[in-house]
């Protein structure tokens, strides 16, 4: 049966170790309650939720998925008292705003419970995730009254919140959308259309769901500026704010469910709007930009599931490397009283539990740094929100598509150690591999993510986008230039520093005679760009491992620990950036040249 | 709805443009029946019956799987009926001995007629698959008596076979089997123990089940020089020869269907023997030696299933590229009359397919090849034979790691081309990954073909191995050194042959003090290794399109189209192998230094 434990250990490391999350809290207005030790205790309630709870469902949400029945929608076994415990642990309302019931704490300490509520059972994690979506986007857009009655009662937990973007004909495209918005007499709208790859579209956790909306208004222009954003509650409210009841049924409804490869336990919905009651959020015409608020918090939490499933088959391998009598070592016997050697004594089983290891933690290390940039942009000073605003920007797409790419081979990792045994469903290694696959493809494929990097955040601001992260990598190298221990790690990561300009500056050249350039140059440059953000987070753990050995510490092997991994991470990982250097300045003509018609015979 | 279209083009090309398989059968005695007119005739047989029969029920089969019911197995809707068209249609004995009902065409033919059945559904092609390995163990190490029933009725398709290997605590590690073997009077054996990962284990195609099985013998050595093979029928034969028909039941059964990620279509069981009659084929306690033929053909079986499925998810996300309009190219409107263009305008998408079709064909290439040495080993003169054997020794856990490797990650192209949708059941695109994933994982998994190919294969040869290959592809490239249109590709592959031979003497030194250094680097080593193998075969590609260009043809664009797909494999595939070079040279310390309890805290 397969288990999942939250990392607290490694999770405490980052946050204390390495991204002194003490000083970065005491430095926000408002954060000031998020002391270490409110953190850990945090922490611990978040993991014990995660272990017991969550964890145990993960299996037979998979195995039994979301059952349709005339428009009704009934999760797997245990997922409604499970989102029971959640509500009255208090946990949605965690990191949001008191004035609306919240408890105020930091977004980055919410993204450390998604962590764990994802990496024990991520479809589960998607209804509460898709809440925090429309949460955030009705906090930043939402009317007064608006937010008095749906953001609190989302915050409380008793309502879920959806995201309805994409349609049948149009997902990456959504200037090519068609759903409608009427005004009505009444200052509302009616809303009609087909939103499909709904998640958490329609379910029995909760008593209303908001759905928030993408349409069109009758005189709107065309593409994707004649796009605006709406509220449309699957019941109407009674009343108003906390005492809000549901009412009358609106008039959109599930119609089908997707028969998906993995996240069964959650529910894909195609969901139909029939003249469905809505409420405008933001001003007309500028709901694709109001929509970025989520689509941001979208890509930060898909990040999450590269790391989640990487921790997840990370640990399930792990122990069955060490457990699964297998063959002798090379070198002789290392168990001589057994049968045969665990397989953890082949160094082919070691590489997969390694790369495992080094992308779940350095996934971390840039996951929570991106959290506290999150943070910045809500608490700092104007100066400091802008700086982070821009390093967010750029660092977004990396994560997003870089880690649910390494996630994704990760998972296959975890499933290749237990050789045949992983194919089969019962050790849910091979579900860890069919879960994780989505997350390369929703909110914005690796290739959109990849255009949006390299087109986007690095061409359009003429370098200046990773020139600031360039920057703090390059002080980072220079604070440590007279530390021999740190040498390996830093001689690497300057001469990649370098590279990465380099290559850039050249593709930008290119870019400006023919822009097909830059979609030819994209996904290995964000594949190359993910490589050399982890080797700076890698030396960064590594450092901070080294400055607890130097002062003396009481878990000197927790600490070579990362030591060690951080030099598996450099001489076995790394390298994989010569093969992208190579391939993205190969030029378009080798992806151009050949005709439509040429593919095939 | 997916659909699979033999790629007849293609399959001529590389039988008659590249490997010029006219000659080849010319030369081979009791292959001059195979003309370039019977084989196209054979051909076109063959891939009507995979796209009108096997294609169509693909799908099918995933969707329902095949059912257990107290020991019997009711395989998808429409499998049965496939199977008796195909033995009606005379396929299982094309490629088997006329002594015993076969056709005694080549082995080689019989491997293209794999690669289309494969192709268009992998889950039912491994029912006559597992029959074509157990034939090829009857016949080179059974009795003219076992021969004259199980042989014959194997030819016919009438019966079907499998192969029992595995048991639950030994699977990579043969040498800890258990499952017993008594010597009874009658000269026959009782079968007693437990197999698993019973590939055709049970089903209702076929009236017997022939189980070749390891086991045993009482006194037998301990490990893997104490195994013997047997034969094991389901039903006990009546009457002999082609007669023959079904007797009394023996005591073998299948327990139980293992739920597995994907081949649902496949019936992979664990098969309970429970004192069942068995005859001893071969010597007694070589039973694994006689394993190596079947382990040989499953071997190259198995690469087939690269192929196929890149074959497959290239076929449908071309169609679907073509199809799905979403965002303008970079560079401008390329259909401007339409909502948006088709999405093949995007140089990221037409990395995936050029990805997909660079590994169906260099892969198609390869395996045709090692097909023809198979031939060769079968009967070729005594020389011949020697260096065949040589060759396909060092190629084949090549072509079955490398290619079920790339086949994955194509199968991941094609999956990712159709955005989200790619992950919906009903376009196939994911059934394709979930059925591609267990190549890498069955008859020897990717770490054990690596294992095999640079320790038992090219060290303990003292580099010989390699050596007979680099020396073809070294006469290659100095046969077009002068050739100015082969310039790009012949540079590349001599450096490439050259390190080669460099790294394999580094690492050979290496592992003279340290075996480990063996297990650290053969991974790495194999994948570099299949890029390297793969560009030699696009390099022949390419000359022969070349060829043909200059001497004028009607078919320019098929031609160009080869010499396109050929820059691009060069120029986008195989620069992977810088980082492979890295990695494979940083030695066995960054896996070996970590302590077992130093993994995870």
């Amino acid at each position: 049966m397969p288990e999942y434990k939250a990392p607290l250990r490694d999770i405490q490391f980052v946050l204390n170790d390495v991204l002194d999350a003490e000083a970065h809290y005491a430095s926000l207005p408002g954060c000031e309650e998020a002391t270490p030790d409110m953190v850990s205790a945090i922490l611990e309630e978040g993991a014990k939720f995660a272990e017991r709870v969550l964890s145990p469902l993960n299996q037979v949400g998979d195995q039994q998925g979301c059952q349709f029945d005339n428009g009704d929608v009934k999760t797997p076994e245990g997922f409604k008292e499970a989102y029971q415990q959640y509500v009255e642990g208090g946990w949605p309302s965690l990191a949001h705003d008191v004035e609306y019931g919240g408890q105020g704490l930091p977004e980055s300490l919410g993204t450390v419970i998604s962590e764990m509520v994802g990496s024990a059972n991520w479809s589960w994690g998607m209804y509460p995730g898709l809440s925090h979506g429309a949460m955030n986007t009705l906090h930043e857009h939402g009317t007064d009254e608006q937010k008095s009655t749906y953001l609190t009662k989302l915050v409380s937990g008793e309502w879920t919140g959806t995201m309805c973007l994409t349609e049948p004909h149009c997902g990456t495209d959504l200037g090519m959308l068609r759903t409608k918005a009427e005004p009505q007499s009444d200052g509302s709208y009616a809303i009609s259309g087909t939103k499909i790859f709904i998640s958490a579209g329609e379910h029995d956790l909760a008593d209303n769901i908001v759905h928030i909306v993408l349409a069109r208004l009758p005189d709107a222009p065309a593409g994707t500026k004649g796009i605006s954003l709406f509220i449309v509650p699957k019941f109407m409210p009674n009343g108003e704010g906390e005492s809000a009841t549901v009412g009358d049924r609106n008039q959109v409804a599930c119609g089908s469910l997707e028969h998906k490869m993995g996240i069964h336990g959650n529910a894909t919905c195609v969901m139909n709007f029939d003249g469905a009651k809505g409420y405008l959020i933001g001003p007309p015409n500028k709901g694709l930009n109001c929509m970025f608020t989520f689509m941001n918090t979208a890509r930060l939490g898909t990040a999450l599931q590269g790391l989640s499933h990487a921790e997840w088959g990370f640990q399930n391998s792990l122990a069955y490397a060490k457990d699964r009598l297998q063959m002798r070592a090379l070198s002789g016997p290392q168990a001589p009283e057994k049968a045969a050697d665990p397989i953890i004594v082949h160094p082919a089983v070691r590489n997969m539990l390694l790369t495992q290891k080094a992308f779940a933690e350095g996934g971390r290390a840039l996951i929570y740094y991106c959290a506290q940039l999150v943070d910045k942009t809500h608490l700092a000073s104007e100066e400091e929100k802008k700086e982070a605003d821009a390093l967010l920007a750029f660092l977004t797409p990396i994560a997003k598509a870089f880690l649910t790419e390494v996630g994704f081979e990760s998972a296959n990792h975890g499933m290749q150690v237990f050789g045949g045994h992983g194919y089969i469903a019962e050790w849910g290694m091979e579900q860890n591999v069919r879960d994780a696959r989505i997350a390369m493809l929703y909110e914005g494929t690796t290739q959109i993510q990849a255009l949006d990097l390299l087109g986007r955040k690095v061409l359009m601001t003429q370098g200046e986008s990773l020139k600031g992260f360039t920057k703090i990598v390059h002080k980072f190298c220079k604070a440590q230039a007279d530390n021999e221990t740190m040498k390996p790690y830093v001689d690497a990561l300057n001469t990649l520093n370098k590279e990465w300009a380099d290559i850039t500056m050249k593709i930008g050249m290119k870019a400006m005679n023919n822009r097909e350039e830059v979609g030819a140059a994209a996904v290995d440059y964000l594949m190359y760009s993910g490589y050399v953000s982890l080797a700076y987070f890698w030396a960064r753990m590594a450092l901070a491992a080294q400055e607890k050995l130097d002062a003396g510490t009481a878990e000197p092997a927790f600490y070579e620990a990362k030591l060690k991994t951080a030099t598996f991470y450099f001489e076995r990982i790394l390298p994989r950036t010569h093969g992208h250097v190579a391939i993205m300045q190969s030029g378009a003509d080798n992806l151009l040249s050949m005709d439509v018609d040429q593919f095939s015979f």
